[in-house]
């Protein structure tokens, strides 16, 4: 194994951006071998999202053993994984307890399932398989969360997740708000509490290919307002007509202000759009494509642009994990969250770009490559005041600070 | 703060010994300031002292507050505490549980306390201070342990722990055995198992030496022999009668073969011995001399030696803990515990020898300052197979390799 | 000064490559400030583009203080130059006798001045301007070289070194090759000492752009046909039909095979053409504009592409750059010689693409921005087996391994 | 080649204290492997003992060849030479000139021949051994120096230099002055320029140490006493009437004030000691010994101290060394040259002492191994303002700053 080939990072449950780009090994022979390192935070780590995709305890160690560590040194680059290493027998042992989904109650009692916290960029950003699979075996209905829009956290849950956990969705509820499509016609971020009416059409293409993309992958969208207080009401009536006007189905929602009897509406909704049926959930791609024909796939149908082009670095990476065997996998597109493009700053619903794939790393226990469009951060930082500075325990025992 | 002045290290735990020297924050403006940095692991962190030496929850954040973690940039170097950065009050918070020592019972069912580990080279090596005064409270003997030697363990114990708790120790058991006493008459180590009286004999000046030592700091011994299967009758009866010449009381200890029963014999001794009284503890040095008339006291009076020489970097740091105000504390000489002196292969009870000291680091919080004879390891490493190697969940859940 | 934001690499007259990316000021207080640094070689360095734009020992010592080697901490991020460090005084000492060029002379005793070796890429590649301004004080016509292509050389001897040393070229000579022009219209790189009509035909479009870029600079062109012994008489043929059909003057030159005398048609060419006049040099772009209109003038007028992108990274270079009044220089487009494009494998005459800026350089001093589309090499390797292997001096004093 | 085991530093003629310590290697698979290095400058490096030590070009390319430059990785550690690495030609070839002396003139038309630098510490100190021969060659009286005294300078220059290069010294001349006597009697640095008898006299011990020294080698000394202004005639007689009484010949020595005129004096005492004969020059000890015993002997014999301690770094390095056949060497203890022990505060002659060697290299190349006692400087740094600063060309072409 060359130890400028590990690409395995060491992770820490700790937001210390000083461990991003360190040298480790120094101090002489008894200290290792002298190499770059990375450091990333538990969310990050490749085992959070094999954790949130296995099926079962077995396919959990089976998953950590198929990790890629590094690569044998020379010009042979022959891949080492965890279980070459031995080391996936001891980390099944450490997750025995972990793979079991967390089961808590909302503040009105409701029962929820919260179980793994993958990144969304470097990973898919679901919760896990086991917890959907096994609030399916317990409910009617299963509403599951998937951040950030139709591109990154829809596409995700859709290609990754429910492959990997032969889930068959039935309706998919895009959420919208009136302070973001503004802000997507045009709007400055300091005035989106006006009325904006301009700006708000302007911004609905942006709403139209949400709900275009969830009908690509066979699901019938519900659209969900997300209600504020500054939204005006020729506003929410703005979104609501063109949200039916592309022939969904439509729910105001207001669980932030009223708890849920503010989402019983969207909850009427849901359960009609079940009942009416419709759904023919496929995921977008044949893993079977090489991985720049998935990518750039998911860039033209789902972005809606041009095509993705892959830095040389990329392209390399490419066409070495196509050459180890693991170019058959769904891709997981890292990209901002907010523009279509990779562009932050481009709103609406753009044409005619295209996405620079910058580097390209396997996850292969977790069965996925992450194709990185921008710099990804996998270690935070601190504020300038961190909090612990506030925190305290009183003489009476009385913890201060926490919140 | 310069970054260059930065002591205290970062804390995992994991042994990782190619964290014990690394360089961190490279990568750029975003990633911190460029800096070499050491990893310990927690027993060897200054809080693992700090914690068991403290007497409250009020003293430990105190302790906690002057732990110092550098000093400033130019000439001045004023020295900086994790009060000044405000971290006190959230460490404090973090150890709010940890401060309450573990009541655990042995195989017999009798009470223990475990609690608190710090490393009994950088550190004291002893359980808490809370530990001890909660069995005191509630038992009518208490018994505790200060591994490796008068010289290490007992030394520590009674000039650090004692002084910071207020402890009033009784009585000091001894713990002899035959292989040791032959290797300190230079027996070879492979041959510690075959009866040799004449190695024993000359060994018996090392048992002499500690049993001095508890005389000097006011406590009567009992020396305890630990019997193993290859020590023969002779062997265990010259251990017994050279105690006895010593004037101290002695017991043959088979715990480990026998369990409690083992020990009656060593019970009913140590007993006899407090009814019998005459202690009179004093720590050995007073804590208002300077640091290299502290360490050349131990060394001296506890080691045997002929006094203590600082290296140039060691000497400074002397003049430089005084000038700040940190030279009035007791200190904590690491060494080896394979010799009196400073070098390992010197068996027995050598004479005429010296200490180098190479390094001195304050431990503000902790309340003492470490003085290291030799190279300190913090960051220990795996051996060549590591266990992990061998842990697994078999598929019926059942774990191995744990033990 | 931020020690983070130095942006002048160490240089070394060595092929070191372990020394492109190191961390240095290691080992505590005494050994300066722990930061990345890059080394370069000394062709890499902006002293030998200072040195070669240079037109007085005052104008030297001017840039030299010019350059750019930091800035400050904080977010203000002023510039600071080598003038600010009072570090040009004795550069410009340093390089006092390094100024004058060199004149040396040819195989056939003719007069040539070698002076100053500024890398191609991230400089602009041609000698000095005080070389050609002797040349042109003492001779009629003075040939200088600009190598590779009109899109590289060319574009920065024109908009660099013409106009920082006020020349007025008045002709300028295309060199063409029969295999290079296979290989632009398609041609395997193992095959083209074969005669292949067809791929020359389809390459002959890239000399094409050649001639017409010179036009465009208001030279009048005469293309040089370098002959190669495996060149067939059609393939030459061809080559200057097309040249002619161009309008450009042409001449087959066999300087390599048979010196002086090979070159006599070109020559003549060359002072018929100067002759007959009709030169109206001007660059291309106005420095006035912004530096990514600049750059985007480049791509799309010479190497007839599309535009250029800039990576987020360049973009805030090229933003910071303007902000410090280093906005209105000529740019120098470092960018692979193999292609028109930042591609190396796309051959002829592409079009419909566009050139991405990966990072963006002032070279404060030489008077212009980097701006780098793909890696640039600022510190080369060894051959596996470097040449040092075989160099010895033998015992009667011969040297040996040198050539 | 274990890249942790090489000790060849890179050198610089440059003096850069940030490359004290350093890694290299860093950015990945291209830029060879991380690993962490030091630099010297010129005179630091084993080359230039190597030139100073070699008596022909064939010994130069033979004793570069032999230089060590690591060992092999594993338990093996099998050393590394430079003839290993075929790298000796070239650098033979490098030095094909530098190994001839340069003759000079001094200011009053003496001829003197300068040849190499090697540092005094790390090295040997003296100039080359083809110098001096160079010299005898053609002169009745060859001068040559060795400077820092008879436990620095001139141990090295009988135990390495002469061993090494056949020479047979006939005559030492001791220099000494009536400041630093002071000084050695206990006089503060400030008032030397006072008259001070009572300081004078006490320091006079060490004068005798220097002279009984060079008397151990078998070599007549003659003592010149160097004139300071500020020197009272009370204090010049005192020295040399000492000196008188030690059997030494005296010369009072006015070169600096007078030029060659002021040593006439000298001259004629070197020359009638010459011509009285005497002299039976042999090194001090048996390069048959260990390395300890080596240390020892010149320690106890030379120093005036009680012996040398190894630390175990050391002691390591002095085992290995002789287990590769390095042992037989002549050994080069640095030290500091402001007093015969290892604190560079202990004037006069002490007694008692031991000397601490903390780190041990080989010179392999050069032909010995060296005892590094207290830290060596490698690489010097730069005062805080740089004499750069102030140097400048003048526009009519005056140079100034350089003195």
């Amino acid at each position: 194994m060359d130890p400028r080939r590990i690409t395995w990072p060491r992770t820490i449950d700790m937001n210390d951006r000083a461990l991003r780009d360190v040298v480790l090994g120094l101090g002489g022979m008894g200290n290792g071998v002298p190499r770059e390192e990375r450091w990333v935070i538990v969310p990050a780590s490749e085992i959070m999202a094999v954790l949130s995709l296995a099926t079962s305890r077995a396919d959990l160690e089976a998953r950590l053993a198929r990790i890629l560590v590094g690569s044998t040194a020379g010009a042979e680059r022959k891949p080492v994984t965890a279980g070459d290493l031995k080391a996936s027998g001891a980390m099944a042992l450490l997750l025995k307890d972990a793979v079991r989904p967390n089961l808590v109650q909302t503040l009105e009692g409701g029962p929820a399932i919260v179980h793994c916290g993958p990144f969304g960029n470097i990973a898919h950003g679901c919760n896990s398989v086991l917890a959907t699979r096994s609030a399916l075996a317990v409910a009617d209905v299963v509403v599951t969360e998937a951040g950030f829009g139709s591109d990154l956290g829809a596409e995700k849950f859709l290609d990754i997740k429910c492959r990997a956990g032969g889930l068959n969705p039935e309706v998919a509820v895009v959420v919208a708000t009136v302070r973001a499509l503004k802000l997507n016609g045009g709007a400055k971020k300091t005035e989106l509490t006006r009325e904006d009416l301009g700006a708000l059409e302007r911004g609905l293409v942006n709403l139209d290919l949400h709900v275009e993309n969830m009908r690509q992958f066979g699901l019938p969208p519900v659209v969900a307002v997300n209600r504020f207080g500054t939204d005006s009401d020729a506003e929410l009536q703005m979104v609501a007509d063109r949200a039916r006007s592309l022939g969904a189905r439509v729910a105001l929602n207001e669980v932030y202000a009223r708890g849920g009897a503010g989402g019983e509406e969207l909850g009427r909704e849901v359960m009609a759009q079940l009942a009416a049926g419709g759904a023919n959930y496929a995921p977008l791609y044949d893993t079977g494509l090489s991985i720049r024909e998935k990518v750039d796939t998911i860039v033209r149908r789902v972005y809606g642009g041009d095509g993705a082009d892959f830095a040389p670095k990329a392209a390399r990476a490419a066409e070495y994990l196509e050459s180890i065997g693991l170019g058959k996998t769904p891709v997981c597109i890292a990209k901002t969250q907010y523009s279509l493009t990779d562009d932050a700053t481009r709103f609406g619903r753009p044409t005619g770009f295209r996405i620079t794939i910058n580097e390209l790393y396997p996850a292969a226990g977790a069965g996925f490559v992450v194709a990185q469009a921008g710099d990804i951060m996998t270690m935070p930082g601190l504020p300038k005041v961190p909090a612990a500075e506030h925190m305290a325990v009183k003489p009476n025992g009385e913890i201060v600070g926490l919140s």
